[in-house]
């Protein structure tokens, strides 16, 4: 039997944090003389209630998780978190059903940046501050588990980030608490220069800050119906884009650079790939605007970056709707959702190292095709790559594939039109954002969705995020037993 | 180096057998008094002339092929053949270009059932057999491959089927060519069965063999531009719907079953997921026809069978548009493409098997994770899997996927819409006939697509019938030194 209890007490915890998180908001909503404050204070207490409940009633004094329990604690608090998460956006005057405001809530912590609110623009500052606080939240999230839990799970070849940092030895757990701590820092002192940088660019405070977090974490909600459409300022693009692609960085690496080791960064072959594949298709969309639709060059190279980093770093803010480019962006589109970033990042998708990994195993695969009694052995980072993690690497994107034309098979018998069910399928496991057409595409909604559809694209959500495995392993009926 | 002295001189024989067949076409179109049969006089000649010269100035006393001039033969005897077979399409009174000729050709060898031909209805005699031919050749080609090459080159897993039929050993040889001669006799004896039974279900004696040729091949070629919808007859459509589904079989155990074992073909694993994937998929197609767009329960059943049939194993024939059938056939009908039938067949896809290897692959990994010291071993067939195997298999995954999302990049950077570069990558490289949409979905027409398009689904129809490896390894640079 597995014991619930230390997982509950956690769950508990976190409850009482996301609470008091939900007293910011509120604050907002008084100083601006917005009733909304009342939704968040009114959640704040229940969610405070049922935490401090759940948390004393399980208290654990030490807690030793094995790994089932690690399995079941981190898909369960994503979940619980998300359900009371949305407790102030279904409170709120825009009355969204508690659908909806999962569905948003969802969308938040995950950093997908889908969204079911029309009327951004004149929605409550607490409700927009509180959307994009769950998204800095879920990015800063993410990459704190990347760094302490997934290696340890292993989910997806994650094993090849496991350093010493992550040993489960009594000497290495100091260590991993400095990491996250140190990480945590790296990300408000980022966050604290995009506000600046957003500022300077030409926004106000408030919008400084809803977008840093929301860029940085590649969330992509805005206070905007229009996206960052809203803005059309070059500089503000600028900002955008480079935050965007900060956000796909391996966090760790940028600690060490900031520690000094400069050339951390740069020596990492994540890193590289990450570059070379956004400069590549930066340049080869950006050429097929200048050349096909007559864009000028630098307004072509302005809407390309920022446009195709939003999508392949799962950000998902929009300056124009690529699906009117052309015909040769949207299989571009579509398949540039899933990459992703880096591991070890705020973003989702695929990762560029587990195409590294599969690339350097089906080049493998290939030699050894013609020289059978060859020996090659395939490369990451200029290390040979265990055979476990590259079978974890193989088996992730097989069921990568497989969730996301189930869901799209799902979407479609819900009615849904070939292009919404692909696209939203791809977008909600990639936790990208948007979708491609006019329902969902950059310029639609997801609220013209049924509700059957925006749960089944909530559960995409947190399948993407949680890196399939985390979840999916708690259907097996043998995880249950012995 | 490698020799092609003894490559040079197999195509050589391919191409004389295959200029002795042109002269069947040539000798319908003068029995029906048609000056079609010029065109194949004039191939006929000329593919001989060739074939001939390349035999004799390349003479091997004895053909031992390495496993590098297997890989090179399979694919440049394809190549080739395809170049000739083109011949004859365009000297015909249809006044292909060359293009549209070798993308026909293309369709037929490699038993996919795209056609650029609009007016199938009056096309001379000798073209329409001429298709069936190629697809009725390719066909039983692939089958004979897959028996006795594949599993020597080891694409994709086919070394799963290596039995003591495919060693290598002296005594081993002589039993391969008693398996492949019975396994010809095998189709002979399908092909007058389905000629006798189309006849008896209403068919004109012409459009029997044609038909029959292009069903158990599972190739698609029609006699007419509304393929069988032109019959409209529901003993004809039976009799397709069965001739496709055995043409998913592996005929290795059709030819068991016909020498007295009769339990070979219901206790092999594959075909059991076959029947289970097959029966699924046509039950919650129908219930969908019948629930929800109000057809009757048997012609659901009959339109799902057919229909969903003739994609999976990527026939292709077509008997209403499943494109309006409403949303949840789209996606649907997209993914079943890629399923195919089973290894051995004359089907192209992922085939089920792979799905089998790739399922216990992700089970076995799944369990892993919560039990990192226990021991599991996936197996197929109540056999475990050799972990090379489960590497081709997977690799095998992820190189289709990559292939297919590069074809429709491609495809959209000509300018075709997206789900017609969607869908089209995806038809050809599972080798199923028609895509999705407008253009070239089930009612459409390659014919208006770009010449650059026509060949580069050429191309993917090729990878996708070579098991993309046997295609791809000639790109390594390695392959070609040492």
């Amino acid at each position: 039997m597995l014991h619930f209890q230390p997982i509950l007490y956690v769950v508990g915890l976190l409850l009482a944090i996301m609470a008091v998180g939900m007293c910011v908001p509120a604050a907002v909503d008084l100083y601006f003389g917005n009733r909304g404050w009342q939704a968040f204070a009114t959640s704040a207490g229940l969610t405070l209630f049922i935490g401090i409940g759940l948390a004393l009633t399980n208290h654990a004094p030490q807690i030793r998780l094995t790994i089932r329990q690690a399995f079941v604690l981190t898909t369960l608090s994503w979940f619980v978190l998300t359900i009371f998460a949305a407790l102030p956006l279904s409170f709120s005057e825009l009355n969204l059903s508690y659908t909806d405001a999962f569905f948003e809530a969802m969308s938040g912590v995950t950093t997908t940046g889908s969204t079911v609110i029309i009327g951004l623009d004149t929605a409550p500052p607490g409700v927009l501050l509180w959307r994009s606080m769950l998204q800095w939240l879920g990015g800063v999230g993410i990459v704190v588990m990347a760094i302490g839990v997934m290696p340890m799970l292993k989910v997806g070849g994650m094993q090849l980030f496991r350093t010493e940092s992550s040993e489960k030895s009594e000497k290495a757990m100091p260590r991993v608490t400095q990491i996250v701590t140190a990480i945590v820092v790296i990300y408000l002192v980022l966050s604290a220069i995009w506000v600046v940088l957003y500022w300077a660019a030409g926004m106000g405070i408030f919008d400084a800050v809803i977008h840093t977090m929301t860029t940085l974490a590649t969330g992509g909600f805005s206070s905007y119906d229009n996206s960052l459409a809203h803005f059309d300022n070059w500089r503000i693009d600028l900002v955008t884009t480079c935050g965007m692609f900060i956000g796909g960085l391996p966090f760790v690496l940028i600690l060490k650079t900031a520690q000094g080791e400069k050339a951390a960064l740069f020596r990492d072959s994540q890193v590289q790939a990450y570059v070379a594949v956004v400069v590549g298709l930066v340049l080869a969309c950006a050429a097929f605007l200048w050349l096909r639709n007559g864009v000028e060059p630098v307004l072509a190279l302005r809407h390309a970056s920022f446009n195709l980093i939003s999508v392949m770093t799962g950000t998902g803010y929009a300056t124009s709707d690529f699906y009117r480019w052309g015909s040769f962006a949207v299989p571009l589109f579509f398949f540039a959702m899933f990459i992703g970033g880096c591991a070890g990042s705020t973003t989702c998708g695929m990762k560029i190292f587990r195409f590294q990994v599969l690339y350097a195993a089906a080049r493998t695969q290939i030699r050894h095709l013609f020289h059978p009694h060859g020996v090659f052995i395939p490369y990451y980072n200029h290390r040979p790559i265990p055979p476990d993690v590259i079978e974890s690497v193989l088996s992730f994107f097989f069921v990568f594939i497989l969730c996301f034309a189930l869901l799209a098979i799902g979407l479609g018998m819900l009615g849904l039109d070939y292009l919404t069910a692909i696209s939203g399928a791809a977008t909600a496991i990639c936790n990208v954002g948007p979708g491609l057409g006019e329902i969902i595409g950059p310029a639609g909604n997801f609220s013209t969705l049924p509700d059957a559809a925006k749960w089944m694209l909530s559960a995409g959500m947190l399948l993407g995020r949680l890196e399939l495995f985390t979840v999916i392993v708690m259907f097996s009926r043998t995880f249950w037993r012995g």
